[in-house]
């Protein structure tokens, strides 16, 4: 699949295959302003965590450019562009990497408080090429650890789309799929609509037809019947955040899947690199659920499918706690229950790791 | 709300709300023949189980009109008679109304063999305007027992629309809601939108609000999340057809919404009149679920939501366990488990009483 994240240097663009537009148009949005990106995120163009993460890394370069232009790197550039990462890092509330992209490269900047505003930008230009061919590497890794998971044969649920669209590429749940088919296994895959943007039927749906993958359509009711059937071996999901205790957050739906799931004996994976879990969230249910436009539930296109003057729900998504959950699929292996120990040992793990390539280099 | 099945004697033809173009638009499908009607029940101008049984009673009559116009009532006029009805009784294979109403109709008319067609039609049609009649008392029945259940203050959950447009009016499920607001209590809904084809969004929501009551819509996907935040206090769902068992099939998602209920120990109830129960289907999982035309998947009106190429389910209907359900509201009252027992005391009941009557009349 062609590279949906694309960083043109030449004209200093972020351009963006629009999901909105999928999958019957494949148009291209271009991000140069704070403005942009903030409305790119907002309103999906770009959407998928790790996406969004690589999106704001990118972002941070591109707003340091901005207000370059607008300062002429004199007078108050630091608080401008303080206050412009600011707006970007609170653009959408759930998905971790957002914060995670920006606190980054904000870190990255303290930590050398005296660099002028044009070095400041080729730093985080630079970060954000290095974090999109890391979450590029993660996927893959993920894939790797993910796909044993699964049996030739298997047909496999997903929900929304934590695919290549999601990430730099490949993908967090399909890249567990793409995973077992690179280790030679046939696997089937049935994609849940998901409502209301139907991120599964436009884009989980386009991108493995894309790649040739067999994939079918259901509707987000037709799950709890599917699973009756026997016709669901694995579930495997994405994730927003997860919180401490390994609770999963991701998109509405998800938990429903989950329950029946637990309820048809069938086994529900969530993949996710570690910049998705926050340990500084003890559970699921203090994780801000966004509450999105109406209009998402109201319309789909122009089709106007509920009456005038009737309110709508329209959370994008849910806690899904860590009980139900078989294991957590990350670029470090699967983790497993009880997840507030493996998700502490993980961490302490890739900090020693991290240490210890700061000692080699020393 | 006016009715939205009418019989117009003078033109002899059965008009029908058209419920594919609700909530936008109110447009009225008129019915004369043999392919009318099935047109009109396989693309759902009529749905919902009750009122597609009082659209066959008028069916059978029309149908016979139909035949005496081609064979004025000479010839072979019986045979093309039964064959029409055959294909009447088989334009949908899940409720059991639509195969209930047509064999009444054929009992009537085995019981007087050698009626001519002009007063067999006349015959089909008083029985088709006492079904109504009937139907509508039932479902108000249905809603003073179902009403008891509730709490005033309680928020409903109901998935698909099992109210006056399922109905010759009222509703099972909203018929217990509107019962329950008739008893003085208040009520709030929250309708499931009910993909594919959208009933709870469309016409649930539409029905609700035209009469004053208070209902926000949601997409299926939120049903978990809502009842985590303890957001539902009951649901309550109508049935295409009921198992011996008690096993209740109904619209597609109704089983998950049922596990959900269940995680959260919300009571999940069934309404619907004993004509609904099949006791010659032993349990849920043998009772035909209809698997109907992609198109109501990949497309919402014109906008084409799914890629090209990609196959979709679109099953119509599942079956939810009798263990999940906590009640199933009757004409007869609320009937519980053991509901093997349950339902053939009611039926002996009912066959009783129908005794009695007749001994009454003689």
């Amino acid at each position: 699949m062609t590279e949906h994240i694309q960083y043109d240097a030449t004209r200093q663009v972020l351009v963006l295959l629009d999901q909105r537009k999928l999958p019957c148009h494949e148009e291209w949005f271009d991000c140069r302003t704070t403005e942009e990106l903030i409305y790119a995120l907002q309103t999906m163009v770009v959407r998928g965590a790790p996406a969004i993460g690589v999106t704001a890394a990118y972002g941070c370069h591109l707003i340091a450019l901005e207000v370059a232009k607008e300062t002429g790197s004199s007078g108050n550039w630091r608080q401008t562009l303080r206050d412009r990462l600011h707006l970007l890092k609170n653009a959408r509330p759930t998905a971790v990497n957002l914060a995670w992209a920006v606190d980054r490269s904000v870190a990255a900047w303290d930590a050398q408080a005296d660099l002028e505003l044009a070095p400041l930008a080729a730093l985080w230009l630079e970060m954000a090429i290095a974090l999109h061919a890391e979450d590029l590497a993660c996927c893959k890794s993920i894939g790797r650890f993910g796909g044993a998971l699964l049996q030739d044969g298997d047909t496999v649920m997903t929900h929304c789309n934590a695919g290549a669209l999601a990430t730099a590429g490949y993908g967090t749940a399909l890249g567990v799929i793409r995973g077992a088919i690179d280790q030679g296994k046939a696997i089937k895959v049935i994609a849940n609509e998901t409502r209301p943007f139907l991120q599964g039927a436009r884009l989980t749906a386009w991108e493995l037809h894309r790649d040739g993958i067999p994939v079918t359509i259901a509707c987000d009711n037709a799950c709890g019947l599917l699973m009756r059937r026997g016709m669901v071996d694995a579930v495997v999901v994405g994730a927003d955040r997860i919180a401490a205790n390994g609770d999963a957050v991701n998109k509405i739906g998800t938990y429903g899947v989950a329950v029946l799931a637990k309820q048809h004996g069938i086994p529900f994976y969530v993949a996710a690199p570690l910049s998705t879990i926050d340990r500084a969230t003890p559970t699921g249910d203090h994780v801000p659920i966004e509450d999105r436009t109406p209009r998402e539930v109201t319309h789909v296109g122009d089709v106007q499918i509920c009456p005038d003057g009737v309110p709508v729900f329209n959370y994008a998504f849910d806690p899904t706690p860590a009980e139900l959950i078989a294991g957590i699929v990350t670029e470090r292996g699967v983790l497993t229950a009880p997840y507030a120990d493996s998700i502490t040992r993980v961490f302490a793990e890739a900090a020693r790791d991290a240490a210890g390539i700061v000692d080699e280099m020393e």
